[in-house]
């Protein structure tokens, strides 16, 4: 099975200084894949192939990695699962030993350089939190994700951001995501001073509510002050499609509603369309004559082939695919991280927050709130 | 140009006391459509075709309706416009000549019995809520549109509510929701016992933050008590096409970017697939034989086709199409509030509000207040 191949990393890239003098390793959670931990294992080995260094976190002996093949990824056995719990938070901090909790430790010490977990958003974001920690001057990790727009060529996508860490955002929240949505896009997707729009019920700057108001005019005035991004003011719900922002803000709750519901949609109308290309002879001789070219437009929205979102707002990166991808979609993460280490997402997005002074100002210290004035 | 016949009234339906003695009468505003004026008439037209008694309020030179015609709709000249207005509730006040301002009004007196608004839904609901007032013990109206399904017959549909009415919502205005919905599609669309669901980013009762929990709490306790609906919890983006629920209740910034991102991605596939219906001689004669199937699913899922949404907590009922609209889709809404006027909508959601305990509680006046307890 191959995979397409990544385009080159751009020549402004800044090595990952963690990852100096070598490829970065991706500390991956196996646990809690929908179709078990040899899926995962499979799309590791598959990354492997591709030149990725993995270090593998679960159940070895559910792995089903055959024994000619155990040198390609190095395995660390850590049965214990957390990835089916209900209340993630608690069970990170109750289980050291669960593998999510291992993987991300592995990052948070340097033995791999980020992390990715296939157990859910819900145990990636508390594993990180607690083990790999927030990134400076960051109030809340986000998750984004770049999503094809289905057309002609040249191939375009859209990021959207956040797509499900937080159910619930504040204005300071949403105005750091517009700033790290437009690191990733232009860090990994080479778009050089992306366009960020925020998602609302109307393009007028007045619509969306209190918090959309209040964030589009704070977004705005830090826009004018940077060259990081591009503000296009409010979106509407078919721009997310429409080519007019190459990131696109709004809150966890909102973004993880929209997510699903493009890939809802998508599934809904191709099935759609196969269904009516058996109702008749005729339908059947065209839907087998139009069959590659419907396989090219459902394979360029296929969410394996885009390995999941990016967790960023961590001190390093993590990547979160969909718990029922096959192991074509755990390569794909897999790889996504690699790529996101080697060109210093992580990095890049900290300077791009502190260029536009976006960052958290750290709470005034006792002592300095004390100093006599000059 | 034909329409899909209606099914016929469900026998339960109870009329309209206002339209007793005959078929209710649809004041349509016909400023602010794209196309202008002329197109909405036209639609009025078609809907008079079928049956539909229309008062049309627009500028009556710009209707273009030939002198043949002009016995079929009741004609008022109502020249001026706010369609355009950034901020249609102070031009609703300020202008009682404005076109939607007097079909609101021709409601609210009782010369008609439900309104059409082609100039967008602010100046609707403003107009709305100023003249034909809020129904009793309703918090916000809300706009409701039912949705098709693509997919293998019978037809499915699901009612999304609010699309956009109100940007924010509290608990209680959700709960009124589900029940609006639920009247709606029972009334309209002829579902027993409508299954509820709510628009959250997990099917778990923890998820979606604070305003999803406590509403999905009450929902479900009132839900218990009564026979409206059927809360079916949680529902995600995907569920929205996927038939787990018949209603699916959201705040109006939400509600609004799903409604505009389904189109959206819809539209931008349906494109997707006719370039690649294009690309090689194979795919050109495959997408010729194809053609009627593939027409069958963009017809199902044309927006034009279901006429808009329903505005639902007045004290009579109101529809908005798009202002994009063709005389088409102008012509269905005018039949679906003609519809929705007839079998009692209004009434019947009230009745199903009251039921679960889910009306606005008359505020205490001060001389109960003083009354000495018994």
């Amino acid at each position: 099975m191959g995979f397409p191949p990544h385009p080159p990393a751009r020549s402004s890239a800044r090595p990952d200084d963690r990852a100096v003098g070598g490829a970065p390793i991706i500390a991956v959670d196996c646990n809690g894949a929908d179709m078990g931990p040899t899926e995962v294992a499979a799309g590791a080995l598959l990354a492997a192939a591709e030149g990725a260094k993995v270090l593998l976190f679960g159940p070895a002996d559910e792995m089903g990695i055959p024994p000619t093949l155990r040198e390609r990824v190095e395995i660390v056995n850590a049965p214990v699962s957390i990835a089916k719990s209900a209340d993630p938070v608690s069970a990170v901090r109750a289980t050291p030993e669960a593998s999510i909790v291992l993987a991300a430790r592995a990052v948070a010490e340097g033995r791999a350089q980020a992390l990715v977990c296939a157990g859910g958003t819900g145990a990636a974001l508390a594993a990180g939190l607690f083990n790999i920690k927030r990134a400076k001057g960051i109030y809340r990790p986000a998750l984004a994700i770049p999503l094809p727009i289905p057309g002609p060529s040249p191939a375009r996508s859209v990021t959207l951001l956040d797509v499900g860490a937080n159910a619930e955002a504040r204005r300071e929240h949403l105005v750091q995501f517009a700033f790290m949505g437009a690191a990733l896009a232009s860090t990994v997707l080479g778009v050089e001073r992306p366009r960020v729009g925020l998602l609302s019920n109307g393009e007028e700057a007045a619509r969306g509510g209190r918090l959309i108001v209040e964030t589009g005019e704070e977004l705005a005035a830090r826009a004018r002050s940077g060259e990081a991004l591009e503000f296009v003011g409010n979106v509407e719900g078919g721009d997310v499609v429409g080519g007019v922002a190459d990131v696109i803000v709004t809150d966890g709750l909102t973004g993880n509603i929209a997510l699903k519901l493009m890939e809802g949609v998508s599934q809904t109308l191709l099935g759609a369309i196969r269904d009516a290309a058996m109702a008749s002879v005729r339908a059947r001789l065209g839907g087998a004559l139009l069959r590659p070219a419907l396989r090219g437009v459902r394979d360029e929205i296929d969410p394996e082939e885009q390995g999941g979102a990016y967790l960023l707002g961590l001190r390093s990166l993590g990547v979160v695919p969909h718990g029922r991808f096959t192991r074509r979609g755990f390569a794909q993460a897999i790889l996504r991280a690699q790529r996101g280490a080697c060109e210093d997402l992580v990095g890049r997005t900290q300077i791009t927050l502190e260029h536009a002074g976006a960052l958290r100002q750290a709470p005034v210290s006792a002592e300095a709130a004390s100093l006599p004035q000059a």
